[in-house]
């Protein structure tokens, strides 16, 4: 365990950052909609949303208030009539895509060695069956 | 949505294998277990246990059961009364490690600009309460 300022930097606390950081990347549309600001750069919600697919109104309304408490994303609302509101990532929401990619690489070039070693697992008798 | 092999890139899949790895990595006993073990090297079970402390047997048997069906621990069993058992991280799951590395890395670097930024939105008033 480390402390860091007030900060816990425990991986078996709820609190630790780390934890809650990769609680946040782990969750799937806060991925997604790294990845689709990312390439797009600013997009409206309505057309963020067709992007996507198959994530409802509530649940990118959600992800996206998250990131942008975190201060991953910035929300500029237009005041025209309906309003408009435009996402885009901040800085630090494109660095942490950057960090990120490094599983993205890490899978692409492991994945198979994965899957060999799940069969190899699987076929294998295990002779002694403890912890 | 990219194909590489027979394998869907699809993040809005369940089957996407970097959900299936971002689901292990964001599993708290895994992260754990990867930290002790590029720490120490080879760790018997009960070692393992106690120095990472509060995981039950079941659960850190069950964690160290995947890990190793994924290729990233390598399981060796002694053949002593009672048996003895050693974990220790493979290549690959020491490479794993390093690919989360720059996810802590970023979180150290940027966890009082995400503390900020939450305070900053806490105490701002929402004009328009539109997604």
């Amino acid at each position: 365990m480390e402390t860091i300022g007030a900060v816990i930097w425990d991986p078996y606390s709820a609190d630790c950052p780390t934890r809650l950081v990769l609680d946040r990347i782990a969750d799937k549309w806060t991925l997604v909609v790294i990845d689709e600001l990312a390439d797009a750069g600013e997009l409206r919600f309505t057309r963020l949303q067709k992007r996507i697919g198959g994530v409802s109104q509530k649940m990118l309304t959600k992800t996206l208030r998250q990131m942008e408490r975190d201060g991953l994303v910035r929300r500029r609302v237009h005041a025209v009539v309906p309003p408009r509101v435009d996402y885009k990532l901040t800085r630090l929401g494109e660095s942490l895509g950057e960090a990120v990619c490094s599983i993205w690489l890490w899978v692409e070039k492991h994945f198979d060695d994965v899957v060999h070693a799940r069969r190899a697992f699987d076929l294998r008798k295990r002779p002694v069956d403890v912890p």
